[in-house]
């Protein structure tokens, strides 16, 4: 039975475990540091569809049968697949899913979808509410700047603050079982809102959750950051790291020697031109589905913290005037089942 | 500890409770036969707001306070919040809980958002994974037509079997008590996809999904439309209850005498002028949390099947030639806890 840790933090008794997991990304992150972990690299971000919208619902469709494939489970074994993109009313999943046949929980949580999604099947699973559950998520560059910025074909300058989306996505498969990695805490996350107006520096309006977040979870726990291998945040980039380290060193938390973020890991900052690094649901995803799993299955990482972030604004909301509202999840991976 | 009834349905033993709920309506649903039940009823659409999009986040404020204030609840006895609305990027809710301060689920169900948050909520419940959590969901009729179809100002012609999307909200916590009605079962819809294109025609376009989730809970429980009092569609309206009816029909279910859909509720379909019923998420959330839930509580309405209805298209998707694929989620409450 799940107990609840601190006031926000529920620790799962009985780990439930990562069945199965994979990746998916295009041209971009076949460059990057990743390529050699991704499952599926697709040179053609058009995905053999005629739309960038489509070509999304594609991947989602992609990712979720490697990660089946991979764990040799049919849709008819999972209980639920909980899903959601970027995407108005959240296209990408519910096309590229329509056909899987699994009973589905619809989510948005921006870009910290996969977090939320992670948690939510582990904790459905350790509820005894589900065998298996499996969260996905995706994100495309192109249908990503045309429905947030501005027409690719306009070729409008990128500022340095900005996060380059990444054409990807992952899926991963919870279920009871003695296969490691197992999750072992949940944290689900509060709304945050410093204020921050400027879309082009998500990386700033996220940094003060993800900071309430893991914050949260070392007062529950009692642990800190040298508990762990490794506290991967979903997405913040090069500014929005920068700003959680100092944002955790105020409380006491000297972070910088065990953190790292998807955003930085997806791309090459040098050879790339991705100003401050990469960025949507599937940046975190992809990244968390692929080098990261593999270490854990090889024993090289041992104790995660996955720290999803996402901006919850619209382009209507900043149109009429809101700053952005930004949220964390967390939730604890470890090859120890307790 | 839940169990797995069937293939589809969770039924849920510890028989979590329905401790408080509340609605919120503006000046049409004040004119229809809801409008005795309804808690806030706000003749000013804007509700003191700029903006049609910050009336609904302040709709959804409004209603997690009055529901809390039934319930005798403050924010921090609640674990979770899950929540989404019709909006892109789910800004209803984002903006209009950001200052509750509770830990947030985002959800995107479309028009099932209601009955998925319910479900899970009792099902984060059941599991032990919270004490007490808050379903709420909304929708605005001017901020769904500028997003969905036309600008207002443009004054296009409705057709007669478009629906009316409700300026309403509604939201219920649910938490272990003794006090009835209790979430017994709960259903999670599978995607459907009939290749109904017409968005002017979302009953059609949803009822084969009603009428999926409700023969699985049958064949679930081995139980018909006998057993219970109401099964309380969510925004069907005239034509999609038609529909439904005679899918039902079809498998050998005469559902007539005990349906009922909150898009023929919630207006007076004679007098004003909604062509097909209601929709919105709010329309069956406001209902719920009206009417029905306060029959629940007098004891003269027991065993109730609650199925909220979604249409998960985008105007994106309509605009590329996509068909509209459907949901249907189902909550079992009964006056009885087992």
């Amino acid at each position: 039975m799940a107990k609840k840790q601190g006031k926000y933090t529920k620790k799962l008794t009985s780990a439930p475990s990562v069945l199965g997991f994979a990746a998916l990304g295009s041209k971009k992150e076949s460059e990057g540091p990743m390529a050699d972990y991704i499952d599926i690299l697709n040179h053609d971000s058009m995905f053999g569809q005629a739309t960038w919208e489509k070509a999304e619902s594609r991947m989602q469709q992609n990712v979720s049968e490697k990660a089946m494939e991979k764990s040799g489970l049919s849709p008819d074994e999972i209980d639920y697949v909980l899903a959601g993109d970027l995407l108005s009313q959240c296209i990408g999943s519910n096309y590229g899913l329509r056909e899987l046949g699994v009973p589905q929980i619809g989510l948005y949580s921006a870009c910290a979808t996969m977090a939320q999604g992670i948690g939510l099947s582990a904790m459905l699973v350790e509820g005894g509410l589900a065998d298996r559950a499996m969260a996905i998520t995706s994100s495309h560059f192109c249908s990503a700047e045309k429905q947030f910025r501005f027409p690719l074909e306009y070729g409008g300058q990128r500022t340095p603050n900005s996060q380059w989306t990444a054409t990807a996505a992952g899926a991963v498969i919870i279920g009871a079982s003695s296969m490691p990695p197992y999750i072992r805490a949940v944290t689900i996350g509060t709304i945050v809102d410093k204020g921050i107006t400027d879309v082009n520096n998500m990386g700033a309006a996220m940094a003060p959750a993800a900071a309430q977040t893991i914050q949260r979870y070392f007062n529950d726990t009692l642990t800190g950051p040298d508990n762990y291998d490794l506290i991967l945040t979903g997405d913040l980039g090069f500014v929005g790291s920068a700003l959680l380290l100092q944002l955790m060193e105020r409380e006491g938390y000297k972070m910088k020697p065990k953190h790292a973020d998807c955003g930085l890991m997806i791309y090459d900052r040098e050879s790339q031109d991705v100003d401050a690094g990469g960025s949507g649901c599937g940046c975190s995803a992809s990244v968390l589905c692929s080098y990261i799993m593999q270490s854990m299955r090889a024993g090289k990482i041992n104790d995660l913290l996955f720290v999803a972030t996402g901006a919850l604004m619209s382009t209507v909301s900043v149109q009429q005037g809101e700053s952005i509202p930004a949220i964390a999840h967390l939730v604890y991976l470890s090859t120890k089942a307790n």
